[in-house]
């Protein structure tokens, strides 16, 4: 089938090309005109027959809001656009619902799959109404990794992009797990050679996932992480999952450890633990280590 | 090649079985005289030619401890006992210590593979001197999973538990996150068909993992966990693994908080929320919820 | 000098109450007749010269929100609404800009004390214009306790019930870890005298406070704490901790598990906890305990 | 009465001048003769009329072991040693038996003052038998606060260490918590006055303690304590709670967040932060931060 693509980026753009491998018919649209198939928005909807199909495909928050607010008067009655981005869930329903004053519906999309769509086919979390879903089917197909797995309807609006914020949470915690359990065998006197163990694991243990596969492949490639500095930034779906625990007053100690310990990573000083040495230094005397001794 | 092996249970038995479809030779003993092929540990010593290797796989504590202290008389200069049960990496020493007395070897063995070992093959992180581990590797290869993984040689005496305990404790980290994601995607409104989503991240996913497959399975069996109580007994290693973290001082705050859930899974009310429900009373006159409304 | 209150429960009842025994001239309304001496909002403001200033005392959130819309019109140029309530800060900005078009002051104010303060006074935390806390001062010197400490102009417009906010983030974690101390020594073996240890305290300790003042308090009433179930309501303003740890990235590790320790507390089983023990199931053959038996 | 005091450090030191300057008799012996009373121990014995109570105030593990090793010889029946020093609970048993051989007794005392003791005077948890504690009531009452709190027989030989440790627990757990809530308030927008909102609380909050005087004076000397490193040290007590949590399956969550945010506080770089950054890099070809830049 046809779609529009909008947001040729690393992801669109290796959408796009996966889709054309399986035979669809794909238009791109990005402001990068090396890359784009149309001229503009207007263009890209000209050279798609109705009912259209429209991808939006670019960063989340103002960027995806803006693309759609520009999509709603040129498209008609009947089209569809799909948002598979990483939106909060919570635009998604306002989104539909300015499409919907004119008859064009709405899906959300969480895509995961990262740099390893091309070769794998990208996980595709979806929500919206069935019949939009039905009509997209081809195009998810063509996505989606072989296999019976890989695809889910997820729920209504929204449900998409939630079950994709729930996936990075996890995903949050599964990679703080095993991060914890690095740094307690690099700290052991006992095991002398820790990327063996990680090695070992990937097969016949509890713990084996493609995750502990990746993480052997780092410690191959940087046996003692000498290169990498102890630094990782977070995205977004990360906090929404903890916000979302809250509302839904859901206790999520793990996930929420997890994120915590990613904003530590990226203090230089910790105010906290300067209010903890103050504290001691005053009901103790125990001495404080001054800015300059702790660098 | 020939081996001894104590304790003919679940796992225990299995091995056995395992070992012997591969062409090793095993005798084994049991106090369960249906299960055993000797009458006992003298009797099983006698069947086996020096130097002789005895696998001792009887509960962790001080079944083991015993154990190893009636086998060492036994056993003979040159002879190997490799304890491959649950036991703490710091009982190791002790009983490589005991054990050197005679000039009898000694390896200690995590073995990962419960249920599944029997089809899968058993992981295997084994502690303890090289020449020890060489001589046994007919064993190892006969117990472990087909392929290039699931066999380290970890380190010194007492490497093979700890790389077993540090398993485990990434196992309750990831449990966990999983367990936390699922108890969202069921609270929320959103999505409506939670055992789906789960299913389709089993592909193309960062979250897929032989966990998540067994999740899967389980909400197959049942998808709203009806019949499970959220109850959730712990057996040890994660202990170890969060009082090593205090040894060692380092952070692990998402195994700790798996640890923590499942502490709390086992309390029929918790004294901590009541000594908290109490101060808020006291400042704040708020209502408790005296112990006969809460049942 | 004269101050208008609307809302006149448990807080601003009291309030009033201290504002008179201090000479202040108040002007109360409360839907309830038999509390209020005005018969509706406009009866109110008639009865206070200008500038007025009215001090708003109503469930946070909507009731807020429409009261402050509904003083709007009926207030004039120099007049000053006080939000007293246990307001989001988020809210504050928007109800400033509303004033601030017919040139009407607004100041939100965190205020602590609860059942005490008709004792002890109330302490404030004031964010706004100087101009307008300076007016306000004599209201303020009247409810705060009397002494140097217990008012705050923290700075400008949502700075009152952002301190607040926070002071009860910091109660949540204070009361948590009292709570988890009263459990460990509760559980020993080795102490006797659960109450006894904490009365000890209130002299000579590092954990002398007003809290565990409380705690002992409580323990003198119910020294088991045996008629208070372990459930714990939160109130909104830890919630709003957690979320504004995420909006920064400040890591509030100890507020977060206070928080999720209240969220627990209120589940009669954990949808967390099925799924661990669904997977040690699936994987280890480790019995679940079914629904029944743990009842 | 007369007391032996062994260790006449900061400790030990002051509470010989306390002691003397309520009327007690008080014979120290300290390695450091300038500060000794007696030339050694046989020496400080001699100088002690039968029944004797000898007070250890000397560093915890090897140090009071060795002392009280060295003073069982030289005491006689019916003679009390007091260990006053951060010995782990674990340690008072084997003490208390070692002198029961010779008919002495023995008692642990949880102290808790530091360098404020001498002003404020010490509060006092007590273990051991009651006819013990009795004898020893006049050093007691000599070292504690003036007024009806400060003192506890907790219970069994242990007890008295057990409690100071939980005291020290939950002291991590308000110190972490205070801390949490200073760094949010100085990572806000909102708030102009940090200190201004800590002083405040002094008086008519729910928060308001010793700890908060503390912090309050700390700020003083150093609004943004520009000049103290995020740094802390912990000392024993916190891993001891941690670990008396695991062995009696409670949760302490906030406490065990307090005591990882120390550890963390004392990293350059992070092992764990350093394998999330390996796998994101490995899964979405993030970027890492190389060990050069970061610095």
């Amino acid at each position: 089938m046809q779609l529009g693509i909008i947001g040729l980026g690393k992801m669109g753009g290796n959408m796009r090309t996966r889709l054309r491998a399986a035979g669809q018919e794909v238009v791109g649209y990005d402001t990068d005109v090396s890359l784009s198939d149309a001229k503009d928005l207007t263009d890209l909807v000209s050279q798609l027959a109705a009912p259209r199909a429209v991808w939006v495909m670019v960063p989340s928050g103002e960027p995806t809001r803006q693309t759609i607010q520009a999509l709603a008067p040129l498209l008609s009655e009947g089209d569809i656009v799909i948002d598979g981005g990483n939106s909060r869930f919570t635009d998604d329903q306002a989104h539909a619902d300015l499409l919907a004053e004119s008859g064009i519906g709405y899906l959300d999309v969480g895509v995961s799959g990262g740099v390893w769509g091309p070769e794998n086919g990208y996980a595709l979390m979806v929500g919206g109404d069935k019949e939009h879903v039905e009509r997209l089917m081809p195009i998810f197909d063509a996505l989606k990794p072989p296999g019976e797995f890989g695809f889910v309807h997820a729920g209504r609006v929204g449900a998409g992009h939630y079950a994709k914020m729930v996936h990075n949470g996890i995903e949050y915690g599964l990679m703080q797990a095993y991060a914890e359990g690095y740094e307690l065998l690099a700290a052991s006197e006992y095991v002398d050679d820790v990327p063996a163990v990680f090695k070992s694991w990937r097969e016949g243990t509890v713990v084996r996932s493609w995750l502990l596969d990746l993480l052997d492949r780092a410690l191959d490639e940087d046996p003692e992480l000498a290169g990498i500095a102890g630094y990782a930034p977070d995205s977004g779906e990360g906090r929404w999952t903890v916000e979302e625990s809250i509302r839904l007053a859901v206790p999520t100690p793990a996930i929420a450890a997890s994120l915590y310990a990613r904003f530590a990573s990226r203090q230089d000083d910790s105010p906290t633990m300067k209010a903890v040495a103050a504290l001691r230094n005053q009901f103790g005397g125990h001495a404080v280590k001054s800015k300059d001794e702790s660098q």
